[in-house]
Order: structure tokens, then C-alpha cells, then sequence
């Protein structure tokens, strides 16, 4: 739409005023919301859907569609008014109604699992921009793998709308570090700069000069004077567009709640206008219809960007079939990666590693890096970002060169020391689809890249990172090195599997059932000190989150362990049983997620005895161990630096020690035993 | 030391060869640690040392000396070898030797609770900019307070100095903009730009152009070409200390590992130089002397910087003692605050807020903030971050205006939303000591500070954290905004205690305890949501972590509750009494870690019955509440967006279905017990 042309003006602010009208009503009708951002921004986000994004109404998840990532998350309703009235077939008048309420697909912040068309879940601020990194990236990826023959098969803008909160938040200083660094030119963030944020303005808190901060980045950037321009904001974004080399920023001089009666004021991010207030905007605007309209007009008025995105499904599926006709296995390929359908040969690893005739000491980074060279090394679809840890923890793949925007085609994502956006873009890319997102650090830098995995556990993306250097085993870097918590921690999440793997066995186990999870992200945590690895002959049962990894034909007690101290638990066993004849089970429980999952009979039939019977080992903090057993054997307090084995032997953690402690327990219940047959 | 002066720099020069030997006879004596760091960086700490930085290292405490924080840990061996070659009382040489050795004082990264003469706990890179932020905020702020009758009372500089990995991370530029924000211009920030990390260069994940961006930020920006030539690094040092209205960042251009075998690979950031590869650096640089010397001539050397101490120490001495006599309450007041002795009047609050006549239903955030005000609105030396959330968590002084540098004694501090620096400002601003910093955040967002909290419990720092928000009670605004996890995950940081109260009086025990906490940071839980409040008459343990909120003569069975489910537990035990006669007692739990601190009497006395007939109630995470309980009710799956009733209902989180529940568990064990008598 040009304009340039008075009447087309004319047309779009009716879009626009509907948009708004919608988004308020949602919000006053839900009686909860952010009507502030609609007022600021939802002219430039109308033109952004009017006149640019490609995204047919109708086919919502076409692969090659542009994304759209609302990374003020709090801008909701403003987003979902938009879905309704460029016609998204996902939503309806009515879902608007529903806005904030149960189970509806307007929920008070954007979630990419529950509503089509929403490309990614935010609400949390500085994730957004981490994300639309990802998603750029794997835009730029996959077209290097796909577009051998059709140039455009796979071509899309990625847009990410930022507010005042997401710039100041540090997560999206680093986006904007590797968006440069990258040179993804096809992503654009749109700034929603209106000085106003919760507590006040923005003013107060910071004097960044924006131009400058973002051309020191490397960004192209961008200014409109009047954020409410339409034509302004038409123009800025086609210099956006036209960007050769760098990722693009407008920053958009707004007004927070622009008409309303807390127009300019921080009052207007998060304070519902009543009825009575909203009544007396909408006077105002001389917008003379019942709440909840959306005019016939504007769906007419829309019809050209349904139309626009219609044209360019057609030519995404147009292009498919060549491309089958002329390379049915990149077709088949390409197929797949869209579907997220990766895996790998499973029995043909068994054997490529049985030929390496593993030594007996290992650490679990070293055969995590082992599995992924193997089995991962050719697949360009498996993408890696690192922030500055690779070497440590092995998560790279060895023959394969650093990911560079115009040169090569290579999986390794370098990202400096930001563990944040490590995490951000995998989740972009995930969400993006086509890629594999893995992501590594030290356990203990879970701490900063945590808020981004949440946000993946929330929205189902499966993405795989690797936690190394797993306890006080790290050993001189100390207790800022050393985790503790974060193996717990890490568990609590809900919809993530924590794998901790003790062996080969189960290493391959983890990233198989990692690479073909579709429906949440995975965690593998490995050591970074080598242990004795011992094997079980009983893998039937290795994919279930737990299983009997060593038996007796009598089970008196059970020892749980994970990871490292499956070692621990195979010396007490043998301690134990020089001094007192008893059965002892070892449980490995490589992950508690999947075996709360199984049944009653399999639960029962790993566990058949008395939870007071039950002991774990884990060199982590104890408290969530007693969900299994009555017993845990752990670390509770922070470490201290120094060698590995004077760690263990300072903080008790010996496999003798644990070994006397559970023979005092046994004695202890054995007597209390004695004394009820007495009372009863 | 004049260093236009050709011997002073032959001195100097022999003092930082000392200082680079020392440390490279720690690293490679202790076959672990970063040598890269000591050959870039030597040259410029030892000229802060001889030229510019005030401690005395007899009087390693002294409050008025100028702060330094090491925020590039890993290059920990250097600062203990500073330390050694400057006199630091703390440290010898023999203590070198035992660097990253078991219960040393030299440990991998410095620990500031176990060496004197350590500023601040470093190693995660990014926390040490943010303290030194909060460390410079305390230094101005006091001066506010106790410099009205001698202007040089409290009057110091803090060096910062960060690497290429703290420039890379988020928090850094958080950091930054709030130092800039507030004009710290005796904040000073040492850039050791060496080119190169862990992973290979700076380049290969970070285009940035430093100058443009430190200047739109606001910062003194200072570069300086030749990063080892002493002259330039003290002229450099001198502007820096000149700025008037500005933090100032000098950014020395230097070369990683310089003169070692790795000289300027990414290798030489970790890898330790054997003892060939030593001696051929010392041949090199011509150093003939046996392994941990420490040159008589250096000591005659570095006397100037223990004059310059030990004067501006006995300056600090005299000035206290003109204090003591022209105002003895202010001297006290100044004293108490360096011991960080905080207290408040306990009983004349409750008398206050007894003439409040509180309503039923409160939210406990409305709570925190009534006690905030009536506590600690007139006292100056609480101070407040607040990361753009304090209308909504209520944490903030009501009647104080802002804190501006320049201007004011107020003691809001607004950081926009930036969780991580608002926690990593309050850590700096109590390990300077002298001020009890307080924040707030959503408690969901947690997640974004958590690595800083972590610092502070490591630490010892005892920081006060409140977290509104605190469960699926937020309602509209969905999962992201609802915890589930992080109650749990923040009961797993040792050395943290973590508060959820439910009323009034168990908020100002809370609030009494973490104010006159010393040696940990204290965490207070709040709601959103306004729940009926019930009162116990059995406060004599409420300062115990958990205690008997209210009984029956018989006790049969016990819930446990925390905050605005102790509601959730009286409503269940009155359904459940009114449907059998059972006894039941209530145990509120607002402090797992101090309920876990005392005598196995008193834990006998609030749990006299086996765990079997114990149940937990907490709207979060369950699978740490199995310590104590066999039975816990909560959510362990992500929220929804709805209004907080309907999420009760949908999650069967209500007081009749848990009543149900208990009285089906409890069928269950009469018939199980039935059923042992029998086989017995």
C-alpha cells in the first residue's frame, strides 16, 4: 500500500484504530492487560503487517513465512487485535473475548505452543531479541544447505519488536552483539521507544545514547522522529529491508498510551482503562462502534496482506515440488528438518564405538564429545553455539570450521562469553524450525542461562544443551565453579529431562533420546574429572530414566546413584558386602523425569523394597532425593578449591565413609525394628 | 613513583617481573590456573599498585581505603602475587605455594569471606563490574551521610578491572549504563583488551567498536595503544582519576600470555606453563632467581605503597576521632554501619502496627511493604535497587524521592529492568560494607539475578532479596510470570536463608532476622494475591523456621505450610474435622534453613510423628518437601493465563480437594497397618 496516497492514509488508520480498539477492548473487558504499548506502538506494528510481513493468514506455519517475534511480550493484546484483523485463522473476534481467561488462545502473554501464528512465547524481557537471533540465523543456515538450486526456497525477514524494558536488559545487549557479529541483515528489530516504563521513565534509570550504543554494535540504525507516521515508519522499514550487510534497529519516538488518560505516564503500561475511560478514548478517536467490532472495512483493507501471503505460500510450495522433482533426497531432507524429525543410527554407533575400545577411565564430557563427533559431525542441522566453553566442555564439532554469515556453511555458533543468548538462539532456531539447537557451558553458568531454557520448557522446544564440569569433582576453580544446586535445579523445571549419564551406555542413550525428543529441551550433564567407568548388562531397560544397573539375587537395600557416582555406589556396594551379607541393588537413574513417567509395575519393579532401605548418591545437593529414598547421600554446602580428591575426602564423600554410614543406618533400623515387634 | 624518571622505571619494571614470576611459580607449582592473564595484565595492576591504589596493608580493613575487584577471577594468581610483592598482611609467599591447595588462602578464584585484602568473590564473569557499581554507589552515598563536617571522611576510588569475557557478558553492560546513569566518577574500570580467550579470539564472536560504545554509554573513555608501557598506563590512570561527572573505562591494548611459549593463543588463557616452558620464559626475560623469590628490592620498592596506606589509614583514624568529638551519635551511627550492626525497634513496630487494625485479607507483598516503610523509611543506610518493578513488589521508600548522585540522600536506586545488576549492586554495596542493601524482583525473574545471589551466599554478604509474585496466584499474566520451581530452587543455595511468611507477624520476623543477619543473604517470598490471613497465638518459636501454628490436643497427623497456604491448611483441616475425628496440628514453615538449625530436640517437638502421617502444602515445586513430608500438595507443571481462582480449580489446588486427598492417604495406611499386624 502507497502511502503516499492520501485515501490509502486514510485506509490504514482505520486498520490501526481498529487494532486499537480491539486490543483495549480485550484488556478492559478481561479487566487485566497493558494498554499503554497498544497506544504506542500499534501504528508501526499495522504498517509492519500491512505493507512488509509475509505471512499467509491461512497457512500459518508455512515454513518459509517471515517471523514475527513480540518481544515486549506484555504487548499481547496489541498482537492478538493484529492476528484478528489481518484475518489469522488461528483467532476470532471471539478469542478476544476471552483474552487472559482459562484455557483460551489469548493468554496474557504470547505462548508459541497454544495459539498458530504466534512465533514465539515471550513475556520476559531480553529473550525476545536472543531468539529472533536464532531464528535468523537458521534462516541464513538453511538457505546455504537449500537453495543450491531455488534461490528463494528458503528466504524470510525475521522482525523482532523490542520496548524500552528489553534494551535495558542485558540478554539483549548480547543478541545485539551476535546479530552484528553475523551479519543477519535480514533481521530488523522494530524499538518501541516511548521513555516510559513501570516505575517511570526511562530517563531515570539510563543515558545511553542510543544511536550511537547501537552503531557501536555494528547496527544499521535507523530514527523516526514520529513514531505514529505511518509513511515514516513505511519508509524506515524498507531501509531496513534494504540492508546488505547488517541487522537493522528503527528506533520509533513514541508516546506510551498515546490518547488515553494516562497518555505519557507510567501509570499507562499495566493500568486498565475502565470502561468509562476506554469509553471516553474511543469519543475521542470519534470511534462510534460497539466494543469487540471489527469493521467490514478493515477486513477489506487487510485483504491485500492475506493476498501477499497467500502468493508467497504458493511459491514456498511451488518451490518444493521442484525441488523434489530435481533432488528428491534434499526434498526428503529438508522434509524432515521442518518436521524436526532428526535421529541418527543408533546400532551403528554401538559399533563404532565398540571398535574404539574405550580405556577404563573417563569423564562424561569427553564421551559426550565422543557421541556428537560421531554421530553428529556430518549433520549440517545440528548447529552449536558456544559461549567461549567449547574446549572445556566438548560440545563443538572438532572437524567443522566457526559459523560465518557469507563464507561457509559450518555448525559452530561462536558467541563470546554470553551464556544468555547461547541459550536465546538455540531457542530461536528451534522455534524457527529446520535446526537442532545445542547449546553447552559449565553446570555451574546454568545460573545465567536458565530464564532462557524456562522459557523453551514452557514452549516445547526441544532443544539439547550440555552442562559440564558437574560437581566438586571440577575440583581448583573453587565453589564459583563447583555446583551444588544446579543439578536439583535444574530437575524442578517442569517439561525438561536432566540426564546425567554414567557411561557410554547411557551417554548415547541421553543424546538419542535428546535428539529425538520433540516436545521439550534436554539437559546432559557430564563430569569434568575422569572416573572409573563401569558398564551394566542390563540395558534393556536404559531409556526408562532408571533401571537395575546391578544385582543380587536377594535385594535387601538399593543405592541410587547418577552419573560419576554410579562409580561411588559399585565400591560401596563391595564394602558393604566384605562386612555384612546382604543384597544390594544399584539403580542408575540417569534421568528422573523419564522414569517418573513410566508405570506403577515398572516403578515397583525398580524399586520393590521400603523406602527406608533406599539410599542415593549423588554429589549434588541432597533435598530432592528423598522423593526416592529415605537416605541421601550428597553435598550440601558450598566446596572449596582445591584437588578433587582431597574434596571428597574433606567433605566426607568417600565410598568407605558412605559405605560405615549405611551400616550404621541398617544397624539403627534393624533395632528400631526389634523394639516395634515388642510394642505391637 | 615518577615514572618520566628513567630508574623509577627500571623499579617499577622489576617489580612487575617479580609480580609475573611469583604468579606464574603459583600456577605452575599448583599445575592448574590462567597464566595468559598475568603476562597481559601485570604491568598495569602493578602500576595501580605502586602509583595509585590506598590500602594499608597492616590495616587491611580499614573503611576508607579504595576498593579493588578482580572481576577477571580467573587471574586470581595474579592479584595474590600483587598482594605478596605489595605487603598485604594477609599473604606471604608461603602462601603462593599452597595456591589452589586445600583450606589456603589462595584459592582458584579469590574468595573475599576467606582472604583479608579481597574486595569482592569473583570467577563468573560480569558480577564484578556490578559490584563495583554497588560498591562505588555505597562510597558517594555514605560521603552523603557522614562527610557534613570533614569533606574527606569517607573519600575513596574503586577500581574495577575486567577482561574480554566481563565485556562480553550482559551483565557488564548493565553494569556500565547504571554507572553512568549516576555519575560514579571514582569508579574506574580497567580493560585488560588482550585479543584472545578460552575459544580463540575476541574477533571470531564480537564486532564491536569499544570506543563508540563505552562513550554512548557515558563513559570517560581512555585508550591506551601500548597496554605494558608503564608511563602510559599511569598517565591513563591519572585522567581517569581527573573525571569530574563521569565512571571512566581505560582500555589497555595488551597481548595474552606475552613472552610465554603461548604468547597470544587462545591456549594460553588455561594452560599451565610446565616447568621447561618457565624457566625458558624466565631465560628469556632474564630472571635468575630460584622459584617464589621475592626480591628484597622489590620489597624497598613497594614500601611507597605501604607509606601511602598507612597514612591515609591514620588519615581515616584522625578524621574518625574529630568525628567522635564534634558528634557522637554520628560517630556511633558510622561505626554500627561499618559492622553492618542493623537493627530495628521489634516491639515498638508491633505496637505500630497493631493501631493499623489490619484488614483480613492481605497480599503478603502489601505486608513487606508496610513493614519497609514503618522500619526502615527514616533510616538512610538501607538502601534500594529496584529493577522498574517496585510499584508492583512494593519494595521501595515510600516517602524517599530517587537516588541521584548529584543531587540527593534518597534511597531508591533505579536500574530499569535489569534484574542482574539491581542484585549485583546491593552484593557490591554490602561487601564494601556500611549500607544494608535491599531489591526486589518478580519472583519468577529470579532467575535472572540468581548468579548473583549465588556470589553473595558464597560470599557471606548479607544482602536482602524480596521476590513477589510467588505462585500461580499471579493469575492473567501466565506461566512465565508464574513460578513453579524457583521457591524450591532458591531452599537449594546453601548459605541462603529463604523466607515465605504468611502473616504479619511472621513477615516482621523475617524482615528482623535478614536485617540483623551477618553472615548470609536472606530471601522473603511474597504474593500477589490477597488471601485471608490467619493469625497463630503461639509465637514464641516463629523465629525458629517453623513451628506449631496451631494444635490439637491429640496429634494425629500435620501439615506443613508456608505463606498463603497456611490458609490453604486451615481450610483443609477444619474439612477434614468436620468429616473425622482426628487430631491435627499445623506447622508453619516460613524458613526451611533455619528451622534445619536447630537442636534435634525442638525438630522432635514440631514433628513428634512418623513422616507417613505428614503432609506439605506449597503452591510450587513438591519434590523438595518430601524431607520432611511423605505427602506433599503443589504443582509441579508450568501455570496457565487465568484468573488465580480459576487456575485453583483447574490444578485441584483447593483446600476441599486436598482435604479429600489426605483422608483417602489416610484410609490407605489404617488399612496397609492393618494389614502388618497381621503378617507380624
Amino acid at each position: 500500500m502507497n502511502l503516499n496516497d492520501k485515501e490509502n492514509l486514510e485506509k490504514i488508520t482505520l486498520v490501526a484504530t481498529n487494532v486499537k480498539t480491539l486490543a483495549l477492548d480485550s484488556i478492559t473487558n478481561a479487566n487485566s492487560g497493558h494498554p499503554g504499548i497498544v497506544l504506542s506502538a500499534a501504528n508501526i506494528l499495522t504498517v509492519l503487517f500491512q505493507n512488509h510481513l509475509r505471512i499467509d493468514p491461512n497457512n500459518l506455519n508455512m515454513f518459509n513465512r517471515d517471523r514475527f517475534v513480540m518481544a515486549a511480550g506484555h504487548g499481547s493484546a496489541l498482537l492478538y487485535s493484529l492476528m484478528v484483523c489481518y484475518g489469522y485463522s488461528s483467532l476470532s473476534v471471539n478469542d478476544l473475548r476471552k483474552f487472559r481467561q482459562l484455557i483460551s488462545l489469548t493468554p496474557g502473554h504470547p505462548e508459541s505452543h497454544l495459539t498458530d501464528g504466534v512465533d514465539y512465547s515471550t513475556g520476559p524481557l531480553g529473550q525476545g531479541s536472543a531468539a529472533s537471533v536464532g531464528m535468523a540465523i537458521a534462516e541464513s543456515h538453511l538457505a546455504k544447505l537449500f537453495n543450491q538450486d531455488i534461490s528463494n526456497l528458503i528466504d524470510h525477514y525475521t522482525y523482532c519488536f523490542i520496548s524500552d524494558g528489553c534494551f535495558e536488559e542485558g540478554g539483549n545487549y548480547e543478541a545485539l552483539s551476535i546479530a552484528t557479529k553475523y551479519q543477519l541483515n535480514k533481521l530488523i528489530f522494530l524499538y518501541d521507544s516511548n521513555h516510559m516504563q513501570l516505575d517511570g521513565t526511562v530517563i531515570s534509570n539510563t543515558i545511553t545514547n542510543t544511536k550511537q550504543y547501537f552503531e557501536s554494535l555494528g547496527l544499521n540504525y535507523i530514527y523516526v522522529e514520529n513514531g505514529d507516521d505511518f509513511k515514516a515508519i513505511d519508509d524506515a522499514i524498507n531501509l531496513a529491508k534494504a540492508s546488505i550487510d547488517k541487522p537493522s534497529i528503527i528506533e520509533f519516538n513514541t508516546i506510551l498510551g498515546k490518547g488515553s488518560v494516562y497518555e505519557n505516564t507510567n501509570k499507562s503500561h499495566g493500568t486498565v482503562l475502565s470502561n468509562e475511560q476506554l469509553l471516553s478514548y474511543k469519543n475521542k478517536i470519534e470511534w462510534k462502534f460497539p466494543e469487540f467490532t471489527l469493521l467490514q472495512s478493515v477486513i477489506q483493507i487487510t485483504q491485500e496482506f492475506k493476498e501477499r501471503g497467500k502468493a508467497w505460500s504458493d511459491e514456498f510450495n511451488k518451490n518444493l515440488n521442484l525441488l523434489y522433482k530435481k533432488d528428491p533426497y534434499t526434498f526428503e531432507t529438508l522434509n524432515k528438518n521442518i518436521l524436526m524429525d532428526f535421529n541418527f543410527n543408533y546400532d551403528n554407533l554401538k559399533e563404532i564405538i565398540n571398535l574404539l575400545n574405550l580405556k577404563q577411565d573417563h569423564s562424561t564430557r569427553e564421551l559426550s564429545g565422543l557421541v556428537l563427533q560421531t554421530v553428529l559431525q556430518d549433520n549440517p542441522s545440528f548447529m552449536i553455539t558456544n559461549p567461549d566453553l567449547s574446549s572445556s566442555t566438548k560440545i563443538k564439532k572438532a572437524k567443522d570450521g566457526n559459523y560465518e554469515k557469507w563464507h561457509e556453511e559450518f555448525c559452530n555458533i561462536q558467541v563470546g562469553v554470553r551464556e544468555f543468548v547461547a541459550m536465546g538462539i538455540i531457542n530461536g532456531m528451534v522455534a524457527h524450525k529446520g535446526l537442532k539447537g545445542i547449546t553447552s557451558a559449565f553446570l555451574c553458568f546454568s545460573d545465567y542461562n536458565k530464564a532462557a531454557l524456562r522459557v523453551a520448557s514452557i514452549s516445547h522446544l526441544p532443544t539439547i544443551t550440555f552442562y559440564s564440569h558437574d560437581s566438586i569433582g571440577v575440583g581448583e576453580d573453587g565453589p564459583t565453579h563447583q555446583p551444588i544446586e544446579q543439578i536439583a535445579s535444574l530437575r524442578l523445571i517442569p517439561n525438561t529431562n536432566v540426564f546425567r549419564p554414567c557411561n557410554i551406555d547411557e551417554m548415547i542413550s541421553a543424546i538419542k533420546l535428546a535428539t529425538i525428543e520433540k516436545n521439550k529441551p534436554s539437559v546432559i550433564i557430564t563430569s569434568r574429572q575422569e572416573f572409573k567407568n563401569y558398564y551394566s548388562e542390563n540395558l534393556n531397560d536404559i531409556d526408562k530414566g532408571a533401571y537395575v544397573f546391578e544385582d543380587d539375587a536377594k535385594i535387601q537395600i538399593i543405592l541410587i546413584a547418577t552419573g560419576s557416582e554410579i562409580t561411588t555406589a559399585m565400591e560401596v556396594k563391595k564394602i558393604i558386602q566384605e562386612q555384612v551379607d546382604i543384597g544390594i541393588r544399584i539403580v542408575s537413574m540417569p534421568c528422573c523425569e523419564i522414569f517418573d513417567e513410566q508405570d506403577e509395575n515398572y516403578k515397583a519393579k525398580i524399586f520393590p523394597i521400603n523406602k527406608k532401605y533406599i539410599f542415593s548418591i549423588e554429589l549434588g545437593s541432597t533435598m530432592t532425593w528423598y522423593k526416592y529414598a529415605d537416605h541421601a547421600f550428597g553435598i550440601d554446602e558450598f566446596g572449596l578449591s582445591a584437588k578433587a580428591d582431597d574434596l571428597y575426602k574433606h567433605f566426607n564423600f568417600t565410598s568407605f565413609n558412605i559405605a560405615k554410614k549405611i551400616i550404621k543406618i541398617l544397624n539403627k533400623i534393624v533395632s528400631d525394628f526389634a523394639k516395634l515387634k515388642e510394642t505391637l
